[in-house]
Order: C-alpha cells, then structure tokens, then sequence
C-alpha cells in the first residue's frame, strides 16, 4: 500500500523541479514548459506507434452531451467519479439573490439548473455517437485525444482530477475489437521500452461504485477484458500504477449507441488508451528530473 | 445582424468539407485532421509572434478550482456563462435512489453536489492564485493555452460552448500592463496579417449580465480596456467576430488575488487572447476549405 506521504513527496518533488505548479485544489494543477516539451514527444511517439492504423483523428473538447454519457453506463458504474455541469438561469433579479448567496456563504451551486453536458468520462466516450447506425465497414479505427475528468482528489501526481488520454478506438466486428485489444498490448509494451519504462502488463479490474460495481469489476477480470500495463512510480506500489490499459468492450457500446456492422450485427468495440500525464510523470521517476540525463534513446525518441 | 442560417450554413460546409464533425450539442463539436493540423500551425505561429517575451509557459486543465473562479468575480458579470462541476456523494442506496431518478426522466443532477471545481471561463484566470503575494519582479509574463467553457450554445462554429485560447499575460506595474495592452494589439494584427486575415481592431464590450452588467459594459467602452481584432466571417457581421483581443484589467485582478508588485503596490494585469478555433474557422472562411489552394505565405506560416 502506497502512503499519501510518498504521493506529498513526489508531487512535492516535481514542484521543486520545475515541472509542475500547485493550485489550491488536489488534482488539479499547472503544467510548466518541461512537462509540455515531453507530452509534445509522447505525442508523437504514439502517433508513430499506430501510424500504420489509419485511424481517422478526431479530437473532442473536455465535455460532451449528457444523453451520450447516459449511454456509456458510466452513470451506473462510477456516480462518484463523474462530473456534471451546470449553470445559471433566471432573470436579473435571481442573479441579485445567487450573488448574495454566495456572499452569504451559502450553497450556491444549488440554485444552478442542470445542462445538457458532462464532463467527458474517457477520451472515446464522445465519439461513439457519430457512428450510431450501421458502420460503412467492418473496421472503423479512431485516433484521440482528449480531456477526461474524474472526480479523485488526490495528492498523486499520476492521479489529477483532470488529465489527457490519447486512444486508439475500433468499432467493428467481435474478432476485430479482441485483435486490436491484444495487439495495442504488444504495441504499448513497446512503447514503454521506447520511453525506458519497466512495463508489466496485468489483468485490470475498474473501481466500480457499490455493491453491483463489485459483481462488475469481478466480472471484468473473469473476462479477461481490460489489459493495464503497469509501471511502478512508488517504492511499494509493486507492480505499479497504471499507465496504458487497453480495453475490450464487447458489444456494451455497440448495443447502446445502436451501432451495428455492415451485415447488421451489433457492432463491439475495443480501445487502448495512454495517460499522457502519467507517462511524463513515469518518466520523471525513471531517468530522474532532468532531461538532459535522460537516457539518449529515450531523448531520440521524445525529440529533445 | 447575422441571421442563424448564416450560422448552419457554414458549419454544414465546414462539415461537409471534413473540418468538423457535429455532436447531439450545438457548440459542442469534434475536430478532425485539417482542424488539428491547422491548430497546430496557429500555435506555433503565435509562439513565434511572442518569442521575445520570455514568458513563462503554464497549461491548466479544463477546470480549476471555484475559489479562484470566485476572486474573478466571473459570476457577477457572466452568471449565465459560468459552468460549475457537480458530483455524486453518498451511499450505495443513494446510488440506486439516483439511477431510479434518472430512470424516470427526471432532474437527476439535482441530487449531486456541488464540488469545490468550475469550468475554466477565460484560460488566464486558474493563473492569478499562483503569484498571490508580493512578486518577484515588475514584469511577470505568463504564456497559457487552455480550454474555456462559455454556455453559449449556438451552430456558430465561432461561438462554441468550449474553445481554446492561448494567451500572453502581463502582471506587474500599472504602466507595463498598459504597454502589454497595446503592444499585442500590434503583435496581433501582425499574427492576423501574416494569416492572411482582413482583421481591424476595435473598442470592445463584453456581454456583462444584466442592469448592473450594462453599467460595466458602457465603463469597459469609455476606459477603452479592452481591443478586439476583428475578422469578417459572414457577410453581415461587419466588422467582423473577434479572433483576438487584448485586454487590460487594470487592478482587477491584483486586488483581488492579493498581488503586489515589488515596491509593495497593487500589481496591474494585461492580457492578449487568440481563439484558437475562430482562428481556424476564419482561415476556411476566407481561404477555402482545401489547405492546398490556400496562399502559399500562409501555409509557410503555417507549416503546411
């Protein structure tokens, strides 16, 4: 078991060498010139790895429609992780009240109205929307990247409120989503030797919320469908923290968005996604503060 | 007066022509591989046009923390703009309670909580907590891209609820924001030049809210605090929608995050905006939708 001592001290550590900014709340914070150089190179050390994929690129902002959420289940599956928006609504006289609510102290995110928007839950969540209906062929490949949110305050500098995953999504028939499962195992393994990263690959259970989350999470594993690749980041976190997962859906998005393949069978989906802040946290870990000793062939492939 | 069908027409051609793809959410789209390509060229156009600030580089996440969000004073002036993070917190039974809830139609983000975490509503704003106190300098500059949310659902492809903007921002003496002010007005027209866009700059006005936002409105005009650089994007919209704009906020923000300057004065901020998507939007606009038949300087520029 990981102490929050050992997430304090290597938050703090970042800090201290330049390649983070605290802000008053845990999970949330600034990333300084450094930390931007590295994501830049994870970015296109990834690229490079699906490069032969042909994935059409598709890049969502950090929210997305709340009835697409409501598809994903999420809400069922982490209540608590979620984050939903919501705004103000009413006539000047209403602002006049909220604003002295607020100055009072009071709740005043109560007397907001609820919108039609969610905080992205995972990067491919948003995309499966666009292709509801039957797919033009057996093998759509996506490529994205974007914000998601969970709700996780946490000292951890590899476990931020808000943080990016870049993915690889297939949407198509049943063989076609366990191959891109297994096959981005093997690619992301190789890209953690690209970085210098000690990767494990392990069966993965989520953190599904209450007592039916249990009987999913146990189901999870018995079907074998979420791979993490695992690095470890904390001395007693053995075999480490998750840094790439790659994820067989089955066919729970196709029967939800109602995306069936071109012969009309309810289409399954698959996904692997890399923690962009996590890897350039990793790689603090591993080769040390400074990029300039980084290992050469960690730098080559980074470009800097 | 731009008419709405305006709005639709260009975001269908900007669908159509593979720019975009739309979400169930107006104001809330994905981008594709021109869009991302072109973004990334505006970066480093704009990169370029600041190079000589030696401006410290910050990215926050989408959200930031509401205490922060609070000292903006955002939720008097756009009350109606302002996106807040709501959660859920509670047992399992209030879990099912939830999902029944949500089950039978009803307002089920009513039963969340409000979180200590808003939407980000200009990308400078999660900055300011970071330099409460005396600073170190009379010249702060700050180089920031990040994700705003603006609740302004619109087809507008220039008006989406989240967009980015990359900013230079200025903290330090009342005359250094006045001249950062002013210089960007400059350096922005030559960003705007170099684009090949017809871009005039103006006196602006935001949308304040209400009868007291009126007030702060006709104020924001006399003092002449904030200049837009303007871009025709439809043919009524003359002069145009701002693509830039370079605002001073005089002591705003020094009084309320408590920054002061090194001789112990309020500190004065300034800051420059370029919206990332209005920018790519008004280079289809005004050249086409084919990058390869845009004018050869701007794709130098560009990198394309």
């Amino acid at each position: 078991m990981v102490d929050t001592a050992d997430h304090v001290a290597f938050r703090d550590h970042l800090v201290e060498s330049g390649w983070l900014r605290r802000t008053s709340v845990d999970g949330v914070v600034g990333r300084t010139a450094p930390f931007v150089a590295v994501e830049r190179g994870i970015d296109a050390v990834v690229t490079r790895a699906g490069a032969d994929q042909d994935a059409t690129v598709l890049r969502f902002p950090p929210l997305f429609p709340r009835e697409s959420y409501l598809r994903t289940d999420y809400l069922a599956s982490f209540p608590n992780l979620s984050g939903s928006i919501h705004t103000f609504e009413g006539t000047d006289r209403d602002a006049v009240a909220l604003l002295a609510q607020q100055a009072a102290g009071e709740d005043w995110g109560l007397s907001l109205v609820t919108t039609d928007l969610m905080l992205v839950s995972a990067s491919c969540h948003p995309s499966y929307e666009l292709f509801a209906g039957q797919l033009e062929s057996d093998a759509v490949r996506l490529d994205i990247e974007g914000w998601c949110f969970r709700r996780e305050p946490s000292p951890d500098p590899a476990r931020a409120q808000a943080f990016r995953q870049r993915e690889f999504v297939f949407i198509g028939t049943p063989d076609g989503a366990q191959a891109h499962r297994d096959e981005w195992v093997t690619r992301g393994l190789a890209v953690m030797a690209e970085l210098g990263l000690p990767a494990v690959s392990d069966v993965a259970n989520d953190p599904f919320f209450g007592r039916a989350g249990r009987m999913l999470a146990a189901n999870q594993i018995e079907e074998v469908l979420k791979i993490e690749l695992l690095v470890p980041l904390y001395g007693a976190d053995s075999p480490g923290t998750a840094l790439v997962s790659s994820n067989c859906h089955r066919d729970h998005f196709g029967v939800n968005f109602g995306i069936t393949t071109p012969d009309g069978e309810i289409a399954h989906t698959a996904c692997v996604g890399f923690g962009i802040e996590r890897i350039v946290v990793g790689l603090v870990r591993h080769h040390g503060p400074r990029i300039e000793d980084w290992p050469m062939p960690v730098r080559e492939a980074l470009g800097l």
